[in-house]
Protein backbone atom coordinates (compact mmCIF):
# COMPACT_ATOMS: atom_id res chain seq x y z
CA UNK A 1 0.00 0.00 0.00
CA UNK A 2 0.96 3.47 -1.05
CA UNK A 3 2.17 5.62 2.57
CA UNK A 4 -0.91 7.81 2.89
CA UNK A 5 -3.53 4.99 1.90
CA UNK A 6 -2.06 2.86 4.26
CA UNK A 7 -2.07 5.60 6.93
CA UNK A 8 -5.58 6.61 6.66
CA UNK A 9 -6.47 2.77 6.09
CA UNK A 10 -5.15 1.18 9.11
CA UNK A 11 -6.06 3.98 11.34
CA UNK A 12 -9.55 3.64 10.47
CA UNK A 13 -9.60 -0.20 11.72
CA UNK A 14 -10.04 0.28 15.48
CA UNK A 15 -13.40 1.91 15.15
CA UNK A 16 -14.80 5.23 16.48
CA UNK A 17 -11.62 7.04 19.06
CA UNK A 18 -12.08 10.26 21.35
CA UNK A 19 -10.72 13.42 20.21
CA UNK A 20 -8.88 14.75 22.65
CA UNK A 21 -6.62 17.98 23.15
CA UNK A 22 -3.59 17.77 25.02
CA UNK A 23 -2.23 20.86 26.73
CA UNK A 24 1.25 21.01 28.09
CA UNK A 25 4.07 23.52 28.20
CA UNK A 26 7.73 23.99 27.57
CA UNK A 27 10.76 25.01 29.93
CA UNK A 28 10.04 28.79 28.50
CA UNK A 29 6.37 28.86 29.45
CA UNK A 30 5.43 28.29 26.48
CA UNK A 31 1.51 26.78 26.04
CA UNK A 32 1.36 23.25 23.79
CA UNK A 33 -1.82 22.16 22.01
CA UNK A 34 -2.22 19.24 20.15
CA UNK A 35 -5.18 17.14 18.85
CA UNK A 36 -5.05 13.14 19.89
CA UNK A 37 -7.25 10.28 18.95
CA UNK A 38 -4.93 7.36 20.94
CA UNK A 39 -6.10 8.37 24.45
CA UNK A 40 -7.51 5.38 26.23
CA UNK A 41 -8.62 4.09 29.29
CA UNK A 42 -5.43 1.62 31.33
CA UNK A 43 -7.00 1.34 35.00
CA UNK A 44 -9.50 3.34 37.40
CA UNK A 45 -7.43 2.71 40.90
CA UNK A 46 -5.45 4.84 40.67
CA UNK A 47 -6.58 6.39 37.83
CA UNK A 48 -4.37 6.29 34.67
CA UNK A 49 -5.28 7.26 30.93
CA UNK A 50 -2.82 6.15 28.35
CA UNK A 51 -1.72 7.86 25.19
CA UNK A 52 0.30 7.10 22.56
CA UNK A 53 2.66 9.82 20.89
CA UNK A 54 4.30 9.12 17.80
CA UNK A 55 7.91 9.00 17.22
CA UNK A 56 10.36 11.97 16.58
CA UNK A 57 11.46 12.08 12.26
CA UNK A 58 14.15 14.44 11.72
CA UNK A 59 12.03 16.84 9.81
CA UNK A 60 8.96 16.97 12.67
CA UNK A 61 9.87 17.67 15.98
CA UNK A 62 7.59 16.46 19.01
CA UNK A 63 6.82 19.34 21.01
CA UNK A 64 3.75 17.69 23.36
CA UNK A 65 6.48 14.63 24.18
CA UNK A 66 9.31 17.26 24.90
CA UNK A 67 7.20 19.35 27.53
CA UNK A 68 5.67 15.95 28.96
CA UNK A 69 9.55 14.91 29.54
CA UNK A 70 10.16 18.55 30.91
CA UNK A 71 7.50 19.43 33.11
CA UNK A 72 5.76 15.91 33.78
CA UNK A 73 2.23 17.03 33.49
CA UNK A 74 -0.34 17.75 31.04
CA UNK A 75 -3.88 18.22 30.09
CA UNK A 76 -6.69 16.13 28.24
CA UNK A 77 -9.51 18.29 26.90
CA UNK A 78 -12.47 16.49 25.62
CA UNK A 79 -13.49 18.30 21.96
CA UNK A 80 -16.82 19.13 20.51
CA UNK A 81 -18.82 20.23 18.31
CA UNK A 82 -18.03 23.98 18.52
CA UNK A 83 -14.40 23.21 18.38
CA UNK A 84 -13.28 20.43 16.16
CA UNK A 85 -11.89 22.34 13.16
CA UNK A 86 -9.85 24.44 15.99
CA UNK A 87 -8.98 21.50 17.24
CA UNK A 88 -8.11 19.74 14.15
CA UNK A 89 -5.62 22.79 12.96
CA UNK A 90 -3.91 21.83 16.04
CA UNK A 91 -2.27 18.69 14.29
CA UNK A 92 -0.26 21.57 11.83
CA UNK A 93 3.62 21.43 12.04
CA UNK A 94 3.68 24.90 13.99
CA UNK A 95 7.44 25.64 15.03
CA UNK A 96 8.26 26.14 18.46
CA UNK A 97 7.61 28.84 20.71
CA UNK A 98 4.30 28.92 18.53
CA UNK A 99 1.21 28.89 21.07
CA UNK A 100 -1.02 26.56 19.32
CA UNK A 101 -3.68 28.38 21.09
CA UNK A 102 -2.90 31.57 19.27
CA UNK A 103 -2.63 29.97 16.35
CA UNK A 104 -6.06 28.20 15.86
CA UNK A 105 -8.17 30.39 18.17
CA UNK A 106 -8.64 28.49 21.64
CA UNK A 107 -8.39 29.86 25.18
CA UNK A 108 -5.67 28.49 27.69
CA UNK A 109 -7.03 28.25 31.16
CA UNK A 110 -4.60 28.82 33.76
CA UNK A 111 -4.55 27.26 37.32
CA UNK A 112 -2.58 28.73 40.20
CA UNK A 113 -1.81 25.24 41.13
CA UNK A 114 -0.96 23.54 37.73
CA UNK A 115 1.63 24.10 35.29
CA UNK A 116 -0.52 22.98 31.78
CA UNK A 117 -3.03 24.60 30.20
CA UNK A 118 -6.53 23.28 30.23
CA UNK A 119 -8.82 24.02 27.24
CA UNK A 120 -11.68 26.53 28.35
CA UNK A 121 -14.06 25.65 25.43
CA UNK A 122 -13.48 22.25 26.47
CA UNK A 123 -16.77 20.37 28.24
CA UNK A 124 -14.57 17.65 30.26
CA UNK A 125 -11.18 18.53 31.18
CA UNK A 126 -9.11 16.45 32.96
CA UNK A 127 -5.05 17.15 34.76
CA UNK A 128 -2.62 14.47 34.28
CA UNK A 129 0.62 14.13 36.25
CA UNK A 130 3.13 12.08 33.90
CA UNK A 131 4.12 8.51 35.55
CA UNK A 132 5.81 6.63 32.64
CA UNK A 133 7.02 7.63 28.98
CA UNK A 134 7.65 4.24 27.23
CA UNK A 135 9.38 3.76 24.15
CA UNK A 136 7.56 0.85 22.38
CA UNK A 137 10.47 -1.30 21.05
CA UNK A 138 8.23 -2.55 18.11
CA UNK A 139 7.99 0.92 16.24
CA UNK A 140 9.72 3.77 18.03
CA UNK A 141 6.15 5.09 19.46
CA UNK A 142 5.80 6.74 22.81
CA UNK A 143 3.54 5.06 25.46
CA UNK A 144 2.49 7.41 27.91
CA UNK A 145 0.41 6.62 30.95
CA UNK A 146 -0.84 9.73 33.03
CA UNK A 147 -2.74 9.87 36.42
CA UNK A 148 -5.32 12.01 36.48
CA UNK A 149 -4.92 14.70 39.01
CA UNK A 150 -8.60 16.39 38.71
CA UNK A 151 -11.41 16.56 36.68
CA UNK A 152 -13.14 20.17 36.01
CA UNK A 153 -16.56 19.33 34.41
CA UNK A 154 -20.19 20.39 35.03
CA UNK A 155 -21.34 18.12 38.13
CA UNK A 156 -24.77 17.86 36.13
CA UNK A 157 -22.86 15.13 33.40
CA UNK A 158 -21.95 12.95 36.42
CA UNK A 159 -25.19 9.87 37.21
CA UNK A 160 -25.80 8.89 40.52
CA UNK A 161 -23.64 5.75 39.75
CA UNK A 162 -20.58 7.16 38.62
CA UNK A 163 -20.98 7.05 35.09
CA UNK A 164 -20.08 10.63 33.00
CA UNK A 165 -22.63 11.48 30.03
CA UNK A 166 -20.08 12.59 27.89
CA UNK A 167 -22.08 12.62 24.19
CA UNK A 168 -21.46 16.01 24.01
CA UNK A 169 -18.09 14.72 23.39
CA UNK A 170 -17.37 13.92 20.11
CA UNK A 171 -15.23 11.13 17.85
CA UNK A 172 -12.73 10.88 15.40
CA UNK A 173 -12.15 7.39 12.92
CA UNK A 174 -9.04 7.07 10.72
CA UNK A 175 -7.39 10.44 10.46
CA UNK A 176 -9.57 12.91 9.93
CA UNK A 177 -13.09 12.22 10.05
CA UNK A 178 -15.42 13.39 12.82
CA UNK A 179 -18.14 11.94 14.41
CA UNK A 180 -21.03 13.16 16.69
CA UNK A 181 -22.63 9.95 19.38
CA UNK A 182 -26.04 9.57 20.33
CA UNK A 183 -26.92 7.34 23.08
CA UNK A 184 -28.51 3.94 22.51
CA UNK A 185 -28.68 2.88 25.73
CA UNK A 186 -26.60 1.31 28.50
CA UNK A 187 -26.81 -1.97 29.76
CA UNK A 188 -26.92 -3.98 33.32
CA UNK A 189 -23.87 -5.48 34.45
CA UNK A 190 -23.73 -8.86 32.68
CA UNK A 191 -23.88 -11.75 34.69
CA UNK A 192 -24.13 -16.18 32.87
CA UNK A 193 -27.37 -16.89 31.87
CA UNK A 194 -28.84 -13.61 31.64
CA UNK A 195 -29.44 -11.53 29.01
CA UNK A 196 -28.30 -7.71 30.05
CA UNK A 197 -31.38 -5.02 30.72
CA UNK A 198 -31.47 -1.50 29.30
CA UNK A 199 -30.98 0.57 31.97
CA UNK A 200 -31.45 4.21 32.97
CA UNK B 1 -15.35 7.01 45.48
CA UNK B 2 -16.57 3.69 46.32
CA UNK B 3 -15.43 1.10 44.08
CA UNK B 4 -17.67 0.61 41.34
CA UNK B 5 -18.40 4.52 41.37
CA UNK B 6 -15.14 5.16 40.84
CA UNK B 7 -14.96 2.67 38.10
CA UNK B 8 -17.92 4.20 35.78
CA UNK B 9 -16.34 7.54 36.72
CA UNK B 10 -12.86 7.24 35.83
CA UNK B 11 -14.08 4.63 32.69
CA UNK B 12 -15.95 7.65 31.08
CA UNK B 13 -13.11 10.37 31.19
CA UNK B 14 -11.40 9.31 27.95
CA UNK B 15 -14.41 9.76 26.10
CA UNK B 16 -15.84 7.48 23.23
CA UNK B 17 -14.31 4.43 22.84
CA UNK B 18 -14.87 1.56 19.94
CA UNK B 19 -16.74 -1.39 21.02
CA UNK B 20 -14.97 -4.77 19.57
CA UNK B 21 -15.35 -8.36 20.23
CA UNK B 22 -11.98 -10.67 20.67
CA UNK B 23 -12.43 -13.64 19.30
CA UNK B 24 -10.01 -16.42 20.47
CA UNK B 25 -9.46 -19.87 21.31
CA UNK B 26 -7.88 -22.06 24.06
CA UNK B 27 -5.68 -25.22 23.29
CA UNK B 28 -8.42 -27.51 23.49
CA UNK B 29 -10.07 -26.10 20.70
CA UNK B 30 -12.75 -24.11 22.63
CA UNK B 31 -13.98 -20.60 21.36
CA UNK B 32 -13.77 -17.57 23.37
CA UNK B 33 -15.12 -14.49 22.67
CA UNK B 34 -15.22 -11.33 24.92
CA UNK B 35 -15.84 -7.57 24.31
CA UNK B 36 -13.52 -5.21 25.12
CA UNK B 37 -13.53 -0.90 24.79
CA UNK B 38 -9.77 -0.79 24.73
CA UNK B 39 -7.98 -1.10 21.17
CA UNK B 40 -6.06 1.33 20.15
CA UNK B 41 -4.36 2.29 16.84
CA UNK B 42 -0.74 1.92 17.47
CA UNK B 43 0.91 2.44 14.32
CA UNK B 44 0.19 2.12 10.34
CA UNK B 45 3.43 0.55 9.45
CA UNK B 46 3.82 -2.57 10.56
CA UNK B 47 0.16 -2.67 11.22
CA UNK B 48 -0.06 -2.51 14.66
CA UNK B 49 -3.63 -2.23 17.11
CA UNK B 50 -3.07 -2.15 21.03
CA UNK B 51 -4.82 -3.14 23.54
CA UNK B 52 -5.44 -3.22 27.37
CA UNK B 53 -6.35 -6.37 29.22
CA UNK B 54 -7.53 -6.64 33.00
CA UNK B 55 -5.49 -8.28 35.55
CA UNK B 56 -5.99 -11.42 36.57
CA UNK B 57 -7.78 -12.12 39.78
CA UNK B 58 -7.78 -14.75 42.33
CA UNK B 59 -12.16 -14.93 41.15
CA UNK B 60 -11.94 -14.25 37.54
CA UNK B 61 -9.54 -15.85 35.11
CA UNK B 62 -8.62 -14.51 32.14
CA UNK B 63 -9.37 -16.66 29.35
CA UNK B 64 -8.75 -14.10 26.67
CA UNK B 65 -5.48 -13.66 28.00
CA UNK B 66 -4.76 -17.22 28.89
CA UNK B 67 -5.72 -17.96 25.02
CA UNK B 68 -3.30 -15.27 23.32
CA UNK B 69 -0.30 -16.21 25.54
CA UNK B 70 -1.04 -19.85 24.44
CA UNK B 71 -1.80 -19.75 20.65
CA UNK B 72 -0.50 -16.19 19.20
CA UNK B 73 -3.32 -14.83 17.57
CA UNK B 74 -7.28 -13.14 17.62
CA UNK B 75 -9.21 -11.34 16.22
CA UNK B 76 -10.79 -8.24 16.28
CA UNK B 77 -14.38 -7.57 15.49
CA UNK B 78 -16.23 -4.60 15.25
CA UNK B 79 -19.66 -4.46 17.11
CA UNK B 80 -22.54 -2.79 15.40
CA UNK B 81 -25.90 -2.15 16.65
CA UNK B 82 -27.62 -5.40 15.48
CA UNK B 83 -25.55 -7.65 18.12
CA UNK B 84 -24.31 -5.08 20.87
CA UNK B 85 -26.37 -6.73 23.76
CA UNK B 86 -24.93 -9.97 22.76
CA UNK B 87 -21.83 -8.67 22.49
CA UNK B 88 -22.39 -7.14 25.95
CA UNK B 89 -23.07 -10.24 27.50
CA UNK B 90 -20.07 -11.83 26.15
CA UNK B 91 -18.38 -9.92 29.42
CA UNK B 92 -20.19 -11.85 31.97
CA UNK B 93 -18.20 -14.77 33.87
CA UNK B 94 -18.62 -17.56 32.46
CA UNK B 95 -16.37 -20.77 32.97
CA UNK B 96 -13.47 -22.27 31.05
CA UNK B 97 -14.64 -24.38 28.40
CA UNK B 98 -17.63 -22.83 27.52
CA UNK B 99 -18.03 -21.04 24.68
CA UNK B 100 -19.23 -17.36 24.54
CA UNK B 101 -20.32 -18.05 21.07
CA UNK B 102 -23.04 -20.61 22.09
CA UNK B 103 -23.84 -18.86 24.88
CA UNK B 104 -25.12 -15.09 23.67
CA UNK B 105 -25.63 -16.83 19.66
CA UNK B 106 -23.09 -15.00 17.91
CA UNK B 107 -21.56 -17.01 15.07
CA UNK B 108 -17.82 -18.24 14.41
CA UNK B 109 -16.46 -17.97 11.48
CA UNK B 110 -13.91 -19.90 10.58
CA UNK B 111 -11.05 -19.92 7.95
CA UNK B 112 -8.53 -22.59 7.46
CA UNK B 113 -5.62 -21.08 7.67
CA UNK B 114 -6.26 -19.06 11.10
CA UNK B 115 -6.58 -20.40 14.20
CA UNK B 116 -8.86 -17.87 16.12
CA UNK B 117 -12.69 -17.39 15.81
CA UNK B 118 -13.99 -14.33 13.72
CA UNK B 119 -17.92 -12.97 14.10
CA UNK B 120 -19.70 -13.96 11.08
CA UNK B 121 -22.06 -11.12 12.13
CA UNK B 122 -19.44 -8.20 12.66
CA UNK B 123 -19.05 -6.26 9.51
CA UNK B 124 -15.01 -5.22 10.43
CA UNK B 125 -13.14 -8.54 10.75
CA UNK B 126 -9.13 -8.63 11.57
CA UNK B 127 -7.07 -11.15 12.09
CA UNK B 128 -4.20 -10.23 14.52
CA UNK B 129 -1.17 -12.06 15.33
CA UNK B 130 0.41 -11.35 19.02
CA UNK B 131 3.89 -9.41 19.01
CA UNK B 132 3.68 -8.31 22.42
CA UNK B 133 2.08 -9.11 25.54
CA UNK B 134 3.49 -6.78 28.56
CA UNK B 135 2.48 -6.34 31.94
CA UNK B 136 2.50 -2.60 33.07
CA UNK B 137 3.64 -2.66 36.23
CA UNK B 138 1.89 0.83 37.55
CA UNK B 139 -1.06 -1.18 37.72
CA UNK B 140 -0.39 -5.06 36.88
CA UNK B 141 -2.89 -4.68 33.48
CA UNK B 142 -1.53 -5.93 30.32
CA UNK B 143 -0.78 -3.97 27.14
CA UNK B 144 -1.23 -6.59 24.52
CA UNK B 145 0.24 -5.69 21.02
CA UNK B 146 -1.31 -7.32 17.43
CA UNK B 147 -0.22 -6.99 14.38
CA UNK B 148 -2.88 -6.87 11.67
CA UNK B 149 -2.54 -10.09 9.61
CA UNK B 150 -5.34 -9.67 7.14
CA UNK B 151 -8.79 -7.49 7.19
CA UNK B 152 -12.50 -8.96 5.77
CA UNK B 153 -14.83 -5.95 5.70
CA UNK B 154 -16.85 -5.05 2.41
CA UNK B 155 -14.98 -3.22 -0.01
CA UNK B 156 -17.36 -0.09 -0.52
CA UNK B 157 -16.58 0.91 2.86
CA UNK B 158 -13.01 1.64 1.56
CA UNK B 159 -13.04 4.66 -0.32
CA UNK B 160 -10.41 6.19 -2.55
CA UNK B 161 -7.68 7.59 -0.37
CA UNK B 162 -8.19 4.03 2.15
CA UNK B 163 -9.94 5.89 4.86
CA UNK B 164 -13.00 3.39 5.56
CA UNK B 165 -16.69 4.20 6.70
CA UNK B 166 -16.76 2.29 10.04
CA UNK B 167 -20.23 4.24 10.37
CA UNK B 168 -22.38 1.48 11.22
CA UNK B 169 -19.40 -0.03 14.22
CA UNK B 170 -20.55 1.30 17.71
CA UNK B 171 -18.74 3.02 20.14
CA UNK B 172 -19.14 2.84 24.27
CA UNK B 173 -18.73 5.20 27.12
CA UNK B 174 -17.62 4.50 30.52
CA UNK B 175 -18.83 1.02 31.31
CA UNK B 176 -21.75 -0.17 29.79
CA UNK B 177 -23.05 2.79 27.53
CA UNK B 178 -23.40 2.10 24.08
CA UNK B 179 -23.24 4.75 20.90
CA UNK B 180 -23.93 4.65 17.69
CA UNK B 181 -22.08 7.56 15.71
CA UNK B 182 -23.16 10.02 12.79
CA UNK B 183 -20.69 11.48 10.46
CA UNK B 184 -19.93 15.24 10.76
CA UNK B 185 -17.53 15.31 8.23
CA UNK B 186 -13.75 15.17 7.46
CA UNK B 187 -11.27 17.69 7.25
CA UNK B 188 -8.20 18.48 5.28
CA UNK B 189 -4.83 17.84 6.34
CA UNK B 190 -3.67 20.88 8.33
CA UNK B 191 -0.94 23.19 7.52
CA UNK B 192 0.16 26.21 9.36
CA UNK B 193 -2.06 29.86 8.57
CA UNK B 194 -4.46 28.17 6.88
CA UNK B 195 -8.40 26.30 8.18
CA UNK B 196 -8.74 23.09 7.47
CA UNK B 197 -11.33 22.04 4.89
CA UNK B 198 -13.95 19.40 4.48
CA UNK B 199 -12.99 16.83 2.22
CA UNK B 200 -15.06 14.37 0.69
Amino acid sequence: MEKFYRAKFINSLSGIKSANLIGSVNTNGVHNLCIVSSCFHLGANPPLIGMILRPETIDRKRHTLDNLRANKVFTINHVNEKIYQKAHQTSANYNEGVSEFEEVGLTPKILSDFKAPFVKESSVQIACIVREIQKLEINKTFLVVGEIERVILDESKVKDDGHIDVSSSIGVTGLDSYHRTEKITRLSYAKPGLMPKTII
